[in-house]
């Protein structure tokens, strides 16, 4: 997986156990694609602090996951989602009003999983 | 919703988070219905000591929770696929085949969900 990608599930998960300052910047790294240097000069701060400061918030997020496994749990959850969707989708022709509402509902799973 | 359930649920998804020795209380007492004096008798402490780590170890959860959410979350989850679980069920007769292979599916993803 994309260290990106990554780095956004595991905030997504885990990001309120990190310090404010450490959400902030890995906010603007990940989310916002600031660099190291621009963080750095928005806070006053060397570009080395910003950058300890993130590897040390990444540490810490990546350390939750290996002790709870909650990320990984949920990813296979979504590939199983995903398939059961593919599937109703096919099976559209058939009982067209609950399968319209069950794909709907699936739907509204698969977004709230990113989200 | 009643304590023990909320507390193995806790458990469940926190419970890593604990020491060794609140993961083993905790287990006993919610898990395996022991009552405080008999875990206190068996690992040769008072039942006030056990009743105090297992208020400690129940804090630490539940304010993982609170910050996390993902309890909460996961609940809404259970819900909506439950939903779609009764919705496919119920248009069994139409198409056979994909739907029994969704449900399989659907029943599986329940039966992780608790797991």
């Amino acid at each position: 997986m994309d260290k990106v990608i990554r780095m956004t599930l595991l905030y997504d998960f885990y990001g309120p156990l990190l310090t404010e300052r450490q959400q902030k910047f890995f906010d603007l790294y990940y989310g916002n694609d600031y660099s190291l240097g621009e963080i750095a000069e928005s806070y006053g701060v060397s570009r080395q602090a910003v950058h300890d400061m993130l590897k040390r918030a990444e540490n810490i997020l990546v350390n939750y996951e290996n002790k709870l496994g909650l990320i990984d749990k949920f990813l296979v959850q979504r590939n199983k989602l995903a398939e059961v969707a593919r599937l109703l989708n096919e099976a559209g022709e058939l009982a067209p009003q609950r399968l319209v509402k069950a794909r709907k509902l699936l739907q509204e799973l698969l977004e709230m999983d990113r989200g």
